[in-house]
């Protein structure tokens, strides 16, 4: 299959190789514990034998593999300027436990793919691109994720180096340990990067809903987590009348159920969502009313502004729900609280153009879960191209997406990275 | 203190020995696991140090003690005609793991105070009067609860002696081991009792909030126990749409509430509660949309009609939480039910007699905990006496009476006994 670029680009470039492509995905997901598919979390022996296959695929490509001292894996292919700012491309390969086939992985075999279309189409590119698998995306056992992509970002500081995993080891220690150097942790920081764009399967359901392949990423959320405690008074299922209760679940039920509600009014402002996902109701007896009900939510915005406006509204939402009900309002503490990170405008454009020159449709959306590219977002212009999940299933077994819709992101990719290559660009913000 | 009682009774019955009656509470609640106040576990060495510490105090009363082979310990004061059916009150002496220092003992140190008042009133009884300390009343290491009362009543099968314990010791063991004989347990079986009178604390909070200082159990509530469980999607709480999910929870939470609102309509049918007590959120991930929700569900009412009615009420409202959250409704399932017992009308007319000979109000008012009264019901006429609990509380080491609130139930009981063995009797119902 060759693509027939617009006018404008007035060149042919074959789309990526599909039988390579699905051949990668199968040998690199087959890197899994077996009794829990599909697992292969960071720093363990698994993923070093994933990465193992990744460096020798890399080398295949012609690519020139080195490990960062944040740990990260990283594909070189020289361009015709070396002291050109890079383009760069990439994800992780490692999984949350129990997890899919294509979080990750998608991003570092596409982009493998999308370098080998790029070679075969024998242009010859003016700036170097490096093709990176981000050390640790997903929460690791150290409570840290996108370990590699903070190092590049130079936000890996000596609070998250000092944490302690299994067996006490440091983070690190578990850096050098797989091939890092953390006493030179600087050197990780990227000031040389023109523009960064991942690919990564949506994990939700809209593209499949819409029937629409390509994803453009208008933002990246940000993310806050609470926790909410109410408190009534535990009491014998039988002995206290209904009327002189303060049972804690009902609090807890009222307010999940308005927190719900109150995030219709922020629709408007983009992705917007809040989960109630952890209920803690005690004492939990058959037989005792609720005296305690402690909720975990989290809620994420692309917009930071309908972020604050919501939590000022959640706090009157949690303390009616306990007036409600004869019930105490005993915390209502922000845990974390990250801001929403814009991808960038020009870069999305030219994601939108490459989709158009292929023929495919596409959607601007924003992303709700985490991503490297939101730190790389710190030192340089960044992009994220999503393709569509199958029922947004992720992070679980049946996670799936279909092998011609990677293979179409991969061709978007390619093109847009050529299109970025032709662009000529001056060093990174960093 | 001497009690002149009413006109009718002409006859001057001494009150309880007050001083007496707040050491033996003393005594017998210091038997307890010592870091774990209040606990005397039915079965344990604890337990049988408490019957050891009873035995001693019904023989220095004068009563013969006896175990049945249900493992009830028995203390009976002959009265002028042995043949005559026995006059029972009592209740039991084991507690809830932390519990409090009167669930249980109440009922059996009022009682033997009654007795003690009773012979210093120096009339001599026509009936046997009979004390009974109920083998295990709250639910026990075997699953099962009102093993002794049980037993009296008949309804101790092989299935129950059955059921294995701690250590996989059988009920039946268990029951010999402390001194029953479970090979005859149909010699507990009791068809010679005229009528049985347990004194108890409320556990609730309306005598106390009335400012009333006895109550008048009319019946004792049926109990259903449910459970209920939603299944919705789990999905991610970043990339899930608001609008696309199928959060568990949600429905979970819709429930309950409407649960407890349609109570409301059941109020004046007499007690009626209803707990969601026991609460499972699945997975329960702070990023994950609930895709499960599990609850258990207690029922409690006066009226048999009243609960079934409620019942099918209650199929309805967990169906249209389900829909209304786009989720499934799974599992609707009856765990166990017991029909409601009403205590004998007589008996409480003599209960009510004897308050008001006293001087004390008194309140008709059901019960919604379980008691042994209920399985003596099954053998005889069978009614109760509640004595205030401090702000409802029980099952817990803050449970409180205050000593006059349980001396005046005690003069009320020691009454009550005279004024049935006034009365002539035939045996009882069995």
């Amino acid at each position: 299959m060759n693509i027939v670029l617009s006018p404008e680009a007035s060149t042919v470039l074959p789309g990526v190789d599909r039988q390579q492509l699905a051949a990668d995905f199968e040998a690199l997901a087959a890197i899994t514990e077996p009794h829990k598919p599909w697992t292969r979390r960071s720093f363990s022996p698994l993923f070093l034998e994933g990465r193992e296959f990744l460096k020798a695929r890399f080398a295949e490509e012609g690519l020139t593999v080195r490990l960062d001292t944040a740990g990260n894996l990283i594909g070189r292919l020289e361009g015709a300027n070396p002291a050109a700012p890079v383009i760069m491309t990439g994800s992780h390969s490692d999984t949350v436990p129990g997890g899919g086939r294509f979080d990750g992985i998608a991003g570092i075999l596409c982009g493998l793919a999308a370098i080998r279309a790029l070679k075969a189409a024998g242009h010859g590119l003016h700036h170097p691109l490096e093709l990176v698998d981000f050390l640790a995306e997903e929460p690791s056992e150290w409570g840290l994720s996108c370990i590699g992509s903070r190092g590049m970002a130079g936000a890996l500081g000596d609070g998250e180096l000092a944490l302690a995993g299994p067996g006490g080891e440091t983070l690190a220690h578990a850096i050098t340990r797989i091939g890092g150097d953390s006493a030179q942790i600087a050197a990780a920081r990227r000031s040389d990067v023109a523009a960064f764009v991942e690919l990564h399967i949506e994990q939700g359901p809209v593209l499949e809903a819409r029937g629409v392949p390509v994803g453009i990423v208008s933002g990246i959320a940000g993310i806050c987590r609470l926790k909410v405690r109410f408190e009534g008074v535990p009491a014998h299922a039988g002995t206290a009348p209904m009327d002189m209760r303060a049972d804690a679940s009902l609090a807890a039920a009222r307010f999940a159920l308005g927190l719900r509600n109150a995030t219709r009014d922020q629709q408007a402002t983009g992705l917007f969502t809040a989960t109630a996902g952890v209920w803690q109701i005690e004492p939990g007896g058959a037989n005792v009313v609720p005296g305690a009900a402690e909720i975990t939510v989290d809620i994420r915005a692309e917009s930071d502004a309908a972020m604050t406006a919501y939590l000022t509204q959640l706090a009157v939402l949690a303390q009616s729900a306990a007036d409600a009900e004869s019930c105490r309002l005993t915390r209502l503490q922000q845990l974390s609280r990250t801001r929403a990170t814009p991808c960038d405008p020009a870069l999305q454009a030219v994601i939108a153009e490459a989709a158009r020159a292929l023929g495919h449709a596409s959607l601007p959306l924003a992303s709700g879960a985490g991503h490297d590219a939101a730190f790389l977002a710190r030192i340089t212009r960044s992009a994220m191209i999503f393709a569509p999940s199958h029922e947004g299933r992720s992070h679980c077994p049946e996670e799936w997406t279909e092998p011609e819709d990677l293979a179409r992101a991969a061709d978007v990719l390619a093109l847009t990275l050529m299109q970025l290559d032709r662009q000529r660009h001056d060093a990174g913000r960093g």
